[in-house]
């Protein structure tokens, strides 16, 4: 039976039929963090968003499919996120292991010159044919190709909810409309976590914010108030608050690589700002396995522990 | 991770995709038999097949809907299946807690002096919003109907797949082709479950079958490789190898109330016969709580200690 | 390269698209009899014709899926047809070893009364994605039920043909139409033969006639003229002839278990008759693996040196 | 029955279903490589794509299509790749005799100062219809046009593998985003196969890496992880690793027509690489008939010895 | 029955079914040239491309409808060709008189400044209710919006085949790409014949090629393999050449209205060449209709004596 938490965060979803609901508590009922309504999840786009010698030299295990999938198992994450062909090398073979979330689109970074826009790289029908637990799909607020990359979310979380399959969305300001400052700006990273629970995304990623305050509208706003945005911890409390008063699931990506204690560090002011966890990529699989195991469990811990 | 003996199982499945594979797995993943390739699955669907009053009268808590998938969670049943109303009524409540599985056709007993055919009472589209893990079927060889029966059924199985759920299929011999012994005549039962399996059902679901045999031609093969059918445990060797040699999974239903030691000793041969499990409703449901729940503790022991 | 004489039989066919053919001159191009224009056919859907036990205990190695096909492709056989589970079972682990015929209707042996008419139980989807090399299908000439048959199949037929599968039709009179002798009468095994070619047959397969004359008009112009019906070679000649001249595949089903000698003299005079090969199921997979490949070794030699 | 070498290949496409495992079989069980898990294709797409008089005027025999066909049976190719026109003018007389692979894009070269993009010329209908057992689709990871054919050829990939047919896809970098010579750099040649992995290619086929770095970030890696990429064995190498660890099949183009010691020179150091083959167009179409067929054994050989 | 030559052209055309080689043969089983496997077509699509006054003042008979089907039944052309409307007009009236082309995309001349680009103007399906025998469609190699023209006419061949009728393509490089030079250059002309054929047309129709050879890399070849094009003969046996090598039919057309004796000396070396025809309007419609017939007659009778 589920836990008095995550009975709670699905009461957050009533409008979605079952399917959704037993899906999103799959995710949670699974790894290390079951039953605590807190996530670490996996994410491996990056062979596709920046080329796999970028990706997966730094630990070479990593160019074979399987090691990512195992390494969250090991772990025990509550999901592991990847595109297509990485979802398919495994979903057969590790079938029931864990659940998968399929991305639907994704960008390759030998393009320049447009706005940033992904390709769709996957379906509905596929993410059903390969049992997968949710849906994936980043939308970049701040584009010149925003509206489309809405448009087309939308009818893929209406296609895939009709099926059961909850929506995790990749909200990552960029584009035309922001300056680089600008794409982690507070006040940008909260409107963006607001676009992705508008348009009914049901666990909402963004990147931990930064201090920078982007539009002069905005900025006059937190400052009448007084919005505390010192700390990181401040600034994921404004952010979490910004998707429906925390009452929409908001996790943190890690970004680069860096130290464990750098890690550690961000993700302990990220745990105390009440979210509901990391998406962590590369700080995790650009690590000997032994150590990315232990690194994920000390996030794991810091989120388990920060209420 | 599947343990060696999950895997085993999923290698006869080669031919489905990662979906199914997956909602098997979870389906073996489940409850006290987790991990074991064995199954004890609680199905009600007695309301609509029997009526209310026979069916829950007996133990008036099972009126309620919610009784019967709390009954199979608090127990560790594998699963639960059931017609459209009550997994809807649950589905929601309880999501995640349980694998469901619908049941797409029922028979209510309220026309008589046709031949035995069921209505379609759900989808694969509901299967899929209510959360599934697989859909139930329920076909009668024997009927003057049966062929209606094969078609619909196989039309359901390929639209089922398609979208990564697996299917059970109740294979209950009945109708003009057979007396009322030649229902569980051990010749027939063995049929019965080729032809289940010969459709394509990934779990098939039998009754316990009897020393009669129905059909002269069988009886003189039976005779002639002097095939052991003197006790349960032999005729349900023979019905698992019907099923593919054992490569196909075979449970077997409790059938009428009865004494807990009687019901006990029929799983005991059940189990020495290589059965997968057990499939036992009205002899759960119909006791009261704590009773139905030792009692299917000590199905699934038998379960688990047979090989 | 194709031989001349599999040159000369896909001429036959020229109104087809190229994927027919290909298929058609895979199945000629397999096994022991590649390149002779010649088939030996292992077929298994007695397990859902006439039940596990009556086709299995003669030689239990047989209620594994596995083994028939490891015997079509160790004896040589040029393909291997039999129902949606087999088929299934084996597709994937098998795939590529031998062109596999799905069976896409069945009859159980279970229900009495009724006109003979089988059920439907696959579908040129499951065909493509099983990874089949052509369909197959039962009609019943002579069945009250006969035209519903014949719809189903010219609707199979021109599915399967748009996708590029040929068609195996089982044209096997039976019904009210016929007396019980008549089902193998040569007047109306040529009839049957007949119907399937116009029908739209690519290869068609029938049972050894016997020198019973059915019905009295036909009796009177195989008096009148003189049609030489004395062996099981004129015989064979004559159901040839009448599948458009020779023009399109006739094989010949084996029929009942017997020995061996039996089985090879009668083959020896159907191919001395112009058969373009057997068909053969119990005769083969209900004896030893090592006796069956044996007489199908010999089957093949009596087909290759006919001509 | 397959290699063990064949079974491991296709056991990295568990995914797939046996329609998809069986048409791999089918091009590595073909020809002179047959077994060996290595390729050798003859595509013939220059007609379209670059004109018939630069393609076909240095060896005159090749303006009819039946000349390609019949070289590539005759060399003992695996499989022989064309758009629809050639294709369907050998389908027929050539039925069965070597696996079609059908290039469902191309892009003549009449038109300037566009971003690289092909026009969808065939479809999975015509694939079937014709008998192909695979469908061909070209993209340009570098251009401004990349997001569309992703795309388009997701959806054909789920199209063809659910009647059957994989797709193997030809991974080409050029565009706005690319210098010239960075079109085959060699971190650009890794991040072009990974691209087509993602997106589900079942064969993969690139040119020749050069020692060119394009990306600074790339750059950045590979330097700092002394990526070895000083010859084309240890480029080759790195593009393998770039395709799931070599868990997807990589085979390599032979670019412009040269000298046959350089292009076997050529070969050796890509097979020394772990390429799964070559697919040699001009350089084997623009020789004389004979000469062709003995650079293909010679480029065969190379690849069957090289591990 | 066919003539010989009429059975050698249909033997190029095997893959297709047996309704596209009827309508083929119907159209070289009509008029003066029946048999010979030569065509001389009438087509009148100047009303939509050049408008009305342009295309009919020089003989106003042209402006009836009826006018340019009597011309071409009473000349004994092999078919008639037309927009919508003018098919529209004639096909009941003069129904089963002459095979009908039906031309299914047109572009007027009154919006200039874009990439050259026609509208779809009928479909397969107005063909079939007209009773025409094939579909006309034209192509612009070497226009920025070539790929749209190519995806639309791969569509409607595919779709024309389906039922029977085959296709015309009239293949007119114009656009970005070329110079006005380049649009009837001999390299230019050749590509362009091959880029219809690769898209699957049964009839391409051509512009005769002039000497000027446009692109840089098809110089060299021309130059290096000393390939003849010093005469319209010459030339004109190149495009067939690049047509699979004269194993599809194609046509030359006659362009700008001039002198009989200009006419009829540049058919005699388009004829001299292998041409299989030509395609004759305004030099055919705008001249007084016995003048016209004379002058059809003496075509005819140029390709027929070609030979």
């Amino acid at each position: 039976m589920a836990t008095a938490r995550v009975r709670e965060i699905l009461s957050w979803y009533t409008s979605e039929n079952p399917g959704v609901k037993a899906n999103l508590a799959r995710i949670m009922n699974t790894g290390r963090l079951a039953g605590t309504g807190k996530f670490v999840i996996l994410p491996v786009d990056q062979g596709f968003e920046h080329g796999p010698a970028r990706s997966f030299a730094p630990n070479p295990a990593g160019y074979d499919p399987r090691y990512h999938v195992e390494l969250a198992i090991e772990a025990g994450c509550n999901a592991y996120a990847a595109p297509l062909g990485f979802i398919e090398h495994v979903a057969s073979d590790y079938a029931g292991d864990i659940p998968l979330i399929l991305k639907l689109n994704n960008s390759d970074g030998l393009s320049k010159g447009h706005e940033p826009c992904s390709a769709i790289t996957g379906s509905v029908e596929d993410a059903l044919r390969l049992g997968c637990a949710a849906i994936g799909y980043t939308i970049y607020p701040g584009s010149g190709a925003r509206n489309e990359q809405y448009e087309a979310l939308r009818e893929l979380i209406l296609e895939a909810k009709a099926v059961g399959l909850p929506s995790v969305v990749w909200s990552y300001p960029r584009g035309i409309g922001l300056t680089k400052e600008g794409e982690t700006a507070i006040d940008v990273s909260g409107y963006a976590a607001q676009i992705a629970a508008q348009l009914g995304a049901h666990i909402i990623k963004v990147k931990p914010p930064k201090m920078h305050l982007e539009q002069a509208e905005a900025k006059k706003v937190f400052e009448k108030h007084a919005i505390p945005i010192g700390t990181l911890t401040e600034r994921v409390k404004e952010v979490v608050r910004s998707a429906f008063n925390g009452r929409r699931i908001v996790i943190f990506s890690g970004g680069e690589a860096k130290g464990t204690d750098e890690v550690l560090a961000e993700v302990a002011e990220i745990a105390a700002g009440g979210a509901f966890g990391s998406i962590m990529g590369r700080n995790a699989f650009q690590r000997p396995r032994a150590e990315a195991i232990e690194l994920l469990h000390a996030v794991m811990d810091l989120h388990k522990n920060a209420r």
